[in-house]
């Protein structure tokens, strides 16, 4: 039997192609080979309502004038069984005469977990689950925490100086990293689902908060915690075509909550107990709404809220080698804390550097098991 | 002729061997070879009083029952040429009959460099000059910025989290790094001349200061920063054997500081117009003194004054994936800053996973640039 692995391997870096594209659907990648190991047909998911990666394969093999019959199918997740906004890839891969199947990684959805698989093996074609299961995982961490969690996977993005410093005392940022990862801050924006950001990062620097310093297909969501609905009707954040912007308030404020909604925001109220926006419930609309992987772009107070709360799943800090003393605004405000066990713990996921700064990657201890 | 890159880079091998060993001397090795390339003998600089590297290495060779009349010597620093606790090393390069040297580079100190090599080239002897020249300066930053700029090269060591925190505010410290890196931090400790401290982190901490967690030959000394000469006597910091304690006072205090030279201690009174520590001044002497590498290992307001005055050089930082949040103690308490542009600048110079950890070196921009 042929082996899988650089299928799989060119199956991923495929996957890895939709990362800009596919939201809400999966990074997938699809290799179709004959069993003497020739490459017949390849693609990726595309767009929400285009076709899945199996069905770009199958298509690229047929306009190739390439014969899949008997071939094997090498996919990093599991192939659909049921009709979306398009149709089922188990269809297309039997109808296709494929006789064989590796696949990464089961559906994370447990409605649908598992189905495609039997179906694939009710129609006789051999099935093999497995390779490349970690990666795949790793690329759709937003899709699989969705699926399984029923919320996104929270990434916080700082950029900070080595003692901390996110902003000085007088509130200037800008701009505290170079060029290089602000750029790829961008690139960090452009896979993600949605945007988050806080009212007083609003109100402070009518930010923009979409992808600029990166080609990408589409635009993720903004969402804005506000809650007293408080974001000006002239704010640039509604100037950005192509993405839904998200308010979610604490109080209702019909008048603000209408005008908002003629700007075109979906206004949703969720208030807790404390008059606040209820971050979990938001979450979960959110999963609710699509939203795969969360970009929190916020200031101190919000990122102090979402780590109180132990809502942040990862931190994507840029760390400029600069020191900008005390008396500034950190990361994020939360605590004081009593003892050091009562910090949040973290892994280190990834470091790079980035032009004259460091990219560090860093999980909550724990929070990717789901 | 021999191509002197693998000779040179088995002397600088060498030379780093001398890490804790041979301060306040510089770490040097040597590498003696014949024309056809056989190593004859080798070594490097031993204990302050003890032979330097051609020494070590003619010895070696000698022990060995080989000839090394003719042969290079592959030093990665200048040899003396004057006579200090040892004779000088040119003299025994003529003496032995070495007929070629190759050298890293010149010594840096402005009394004595070049004098060497115009020694040895009077015997007859072919000089080369410049292999290896950036690493053995990088191996012996701390001797040649005592030689060129009078002053020990201050390297500020620091634990922290992400969000910056070196200390909750109820003064919690241990640990916030793992134990590979504290063990990584000793070994820093090992290489300097000198630890330096504040009297607030040996009022609050009574620490040892010491090298512990790995083996070294030797222990830096001790120099404390202790304006009104608050050292108690029964202070730990006494019970080290083999190193000198420094108190740097402000004010002179003749009975305390009566009592504290009677503990062992060289205490010096140097006051600026504000009646603290005059830190530059302290720099000056402790190069006086020898001190090549300091290690500063202090609390934020010592931590603040040196970066306020701009006496640091490098940073090291270890980083603990980990978020303490805020109102707690940063690395250093300086400014507020009114714009990013009056930040520390710096320069990533290294960066290392040590277990869960993170250790970054960064170095004041151009500050190596003596």
């Amino acid at each position: 039997m042929t082996d899988a692995a650089p299928f799989i391997t060119q199956a991923l870096g495929l996957a890895a192609q939709a990362l800009f594209l596919s939201n809400p659907n999966p990074r997938v990648g699809c290799v179709i080979a004959s069993g003497a190991g020739a490459v017949l047909g390849q693609g990726f998911t595309q767009q929400a309502g285009g076709p899945h990666a199996e069905v770009v394969a199958l298509r690229d093999a047929a306009a190739s004038g390439n014969d899949v019959r008997g071939a094997t199918a090498y996919v990093t997740l599991e192939p659909c069984a049921h009709q979306g906004r398009t149709g089922p890839c188990c269809d297309a891969l039997i109808q296709a005469g494929i006789g064989r199947v590796v696949a990464s990684i089961e559906d994370p959805n447990p409605l649908v977990g598992g189905q495609g698989f039997a179906r694939l093996r009710a129609a006789g074609i051999d099935v093999q689950v497995g390779p490349g299961a970690q990666q795949s995982r790793e690329l759709n961490i937003g899709f699989f925490s969705r699926m399984v969690r029923g919320m996104p996977w929270v990434r916080m993005k700082a950029a900070a100086s080595l003692d901390g410093v996110t902003a000085l005392a007088n509130g200037t940022s800008q701009w505290i990293t170079a060029p290089a990862a602000r750029a790829d801050g961008h690139a960090w924006r452009a896979r993600a689902c949605a945007v988050l950001t806080g009212i007083g990062t609003v109100l402070e620097d009518d930010p923009l908060l979409n992808v600029r310093e990166v080609a990408t297909p589409r635009q993720p969501h903004l969402v804005v915690v506000d809650s007293r609905l408080q974001t000006p009707l002239g704010a640039r954040l509604f100037d950005v075509p192509g993405r839904r912007v998200f308010i979610y308030a604490a109080d209702g404020h019909p008048d603000r909550a209408q005008a908002l909604r003629a700007r075109g925001a979906t206004v949703i109220v969720l208030p807790n107990a404390r008059g606040k926006v209820d971050l979990p419930a938001m979450l979960r609309d959110l999963g609710a709404n699509g939203v795969n992987e969360l970009h929190l772009e916020a200031g101190h107070k919000l990122n102090g809220s979402f780590l109180r709360e132990g809502l942040v799943d990862e931190l994507l800090l840029y760390l400029a080698p600069l020191l900008l003393g005390s008396g500034a605004h950190g990361l994020a405000s939360w605590g004081p804390l009593q003892a050091l066990a009562d910090g949040v713990r973290m892994e280190f996921h990834g470091m790079q550097q980035l032009g004259p700064d460091l990219r560090l990657i860093a999980r909550v201890a724990g929070r990717a098991d789901f």
